[in-house]
């Protein structure tokens, strides 16, 4: 069996840092880079892509709300053209830094409050969901895209024709129903390495992940997201990986490469 | 004879509007396009590339210091990396939306005081030049860049082997040595639409404008930049345009169309 | 009887202008000055309060979210302490120039998305009234609020004690609850300036409006709400200025005069 | 004798923490508050204060050129009332902050390139440091402010009537002139904890250190500025904190404590 590991980098914003990139990028096998709009400037996004050359893995660009104040965890009620043109103008900084540097983007992900709004089966998610879509068809209709294993963008990506990958999250508890535990229930977040890596290969293995009720929940998901943002979170990282590549598991980006064709 | 004439255009940014765009893309033949960090929201930039396929007018990237308050009109001390990578943020968003409506950048401009610092022939403005040159040879060796007839940026520019644009500006008074008065002095602006018509009548016949001494001093020019930012500024382009095709010049955008290939 | 008209001033940032200040400020009797985060650069602030002291207008802290690109139009989703902090902000930087111009600030008015959350009689608005209210009290609980007539937000601020002023805005639709039609809906916003300066006298006189199936519904308003952003809009504020005038209605602002006690 | 240890903080912005300022502000006896323009959000700044106020450290609000992205470290040339409106601004908010809080601004320090750029006795220099000082002597002539020792800032400081506080830097080393050794010059940061606390000694002691050629340099500080943002910075701070109270130095802060009046 195959899967992907994606995690996000590149979080900082001119002085400040965040996380330890060279570790989660030797890691993973994605890398979600930051274009400008919740962190990411122009210098870091360089670094980063520099980074992801180095090791090989494919670059993401990974898109926001406008909010650097709140790190695009903020709702922020954006029209639909303008949230299209919000998300152009990420994907176009970050290809032309990897452009410079002989890099390419091979998949979009949506970050934060953007990427929870529009996993969301309601109208304001189908419109912003409208929004990255309608950005994605015109810049490109063969790039793809990650959302949530089982979310309403996932369903209107693919009746868009865009090209979807189904993620699942390492360190998150799932409900019987597939979904993610809100983060304000108790054990939403897992922070035992060894369970989750455990449950990671399991999910890759039999498709399905224990949800917080015991039972087993079908979780179809392409790649796994895991976190770098602590020295925890990047243990935790390569627990996950070590665990699968020991069970066997081939790690490997399901989108191109980082060097340009 | 031939010249390209070329203008400022979507300076606004969100709910602020700058000048009548529709006009002055009608008039010219290249437009510069705000790319965010001065002016231009993402949407901005989408309304003006869409008016310039309209008309079939050049889409210059129009990159500045990261300065919204300040319009990129003030000084920036960044570093050579830094600006290098704002640089390609700038024209990397703006192709971006380009790709997006079937677009694509002509050639690029500097804005401001980042166009003002590196036509200087002093060490920082040798310094933004070689980072702002440093941006295009990595991102497109063969990107034609626009910049102040006689200035010590066009020679670095030449020197690096990426195309250039010498440019005249159709509004401002020149010293004999061909430098423009500095807008500290009287008489640095023109105002008077036939006298600035009728003098880039002369530039694009002669090569030379009556320098402020009244001496006629030569200024090689392949563009010539109008203004749109007040009604009297359209009225003043379109007086430029009439009395040089009236002349008969021949107005061309020294770069590819803003349809993309 | 005596009323209190109010207007936005002070939108610009940096090279932008919106409105014509110095007209509609000679126009009503209290300014509600933009802060930063939706427009207002520091220097626009300074020279609005100084058109303000000239007339002797109140001034008001006109505070919203933090979103220059949607000028305060788009809901943000901040959390509860830090709207807080952010209204404290702005009030303070607004307070700040005040004084070193001799200028005070007389009340409060939430602007644009965060008007219209507040308002709101919903679990999303009560959470962003508190917060407004929390750093109003700690700042100052004897500093006026406005806030739309009839909303949740001006029963809230009256149970926290904080005085409250509420507001009708001469230009929009009433339905028969007293609730503004949406702007979504057709004949929200009135043109006529006859016929919109005509309604506010009758308010001021009778506490009611037209309704727009022709009820009379009561608003309960000690100022009324004009704009400025546009030629049009100043002759529509000057025309209610006329009309109540002539009917014999003292303009009156509620709060403290500009000048610093 | 008697001397103040100052250090920044509140230096992280949303997302984005910046050193440990609990342990500095344990250590020192003024704490320098970023406002917001090169660090600092509201709720960052509102956490700070509240952190000076459990330790009686005085407030001061360390105001820098608008820059985000360049942390307030790069030369930005803004004209002289917009700089003044900027420092306005940057004071006032953090007011607001603390009058919501009960606490108060002791003092005004410059950050960064503003910092250096007014220490600097040139054209550049003088007409910023004017714009500093407009504002200040507007907002409260009675509010001191803090500057390099020897500086032409503290020279027109003085001049202006604006109380002047003169600061040392523990771990920076000597020109024979008393200027500090430029960062570009090797052995301009000095890294061993036990010798700057020692030079730091001598200082209040003898008011000379040692210059970069072995002379004793005379150094008129009343003020000491250690750093934080890193484990080691706040080892240093310690120990010279230590040092100085262990050699009978009180370590008193020159500005009104934090609470308000």
């Amino acid at each position: 069996p195959t899967v992907d590991l994606n995690a996000d980098v590149g979080e900082g914003f001119g002085r400040w840092e965040l996380g330890d990139d060279a570790a989660v990028i030797a890691t993973v096998t994605s890398a979600n880079v930051a274009c400008g709009f919740h962190a990411g400037d122009p210098s870091t996004m360089a670094t980063t892509v520099r980074t992801a050359l180095e090791h090989g893995v494919a670059i993401g660009a990974h898109v926001a709300y406008r909010d650097l104040a709140g790190f695009g965890r903020r709702y922020v009620d954006a029209d639909e053209a303008e949230l299209a043109g919000d998300v152009l103008y990420q994907i176009g900084a970050l290809a032309g830094i990897c452009r410079a540097l002989g890099a390419r983007i091979g998949y979009v992900k949506p970050h934060g409050a953007l990427y929870n709004t529009i996993a969301a089966d309601d109208p304001r998610g189908a419109r912003h969901a409208r929004a990255v879509l309608s950005a994605l068809q015109r810049y490109d209709p063969a790039l793809p895209v990650v959302g949530l294993a089982g979310s309403a963008f996932l369903r209107a990506a693919r009746d868009a024709g865009q090209p979807v990958v189904a993620e699942a999250f390492a360190d998150r508890a799932y409900t019987p129903e597939g979904a993610l535990v809100s983060r304000r229930e108790p054990g939403a977040v897992l922070h035992d390495a060894d369970e989750v890596a455990e449950r990671m290969v399991a999910l890759v293995r039999t498709g399905t992940v224990p949800a917080v009720d015991g039972t087993e929940v079908p979780v179809q998901a392409e790649s796994i997201c895991v976190h770098g943002d602590s020295p925890g979170a990047v243990a935790m990282a390569r627990a996950v990986r070590d665990a699968l590549t020991g069970a066997g598991v081939d790690l490997q980006p399901f989108a191109a490469g980082p060097r340009a064709g």
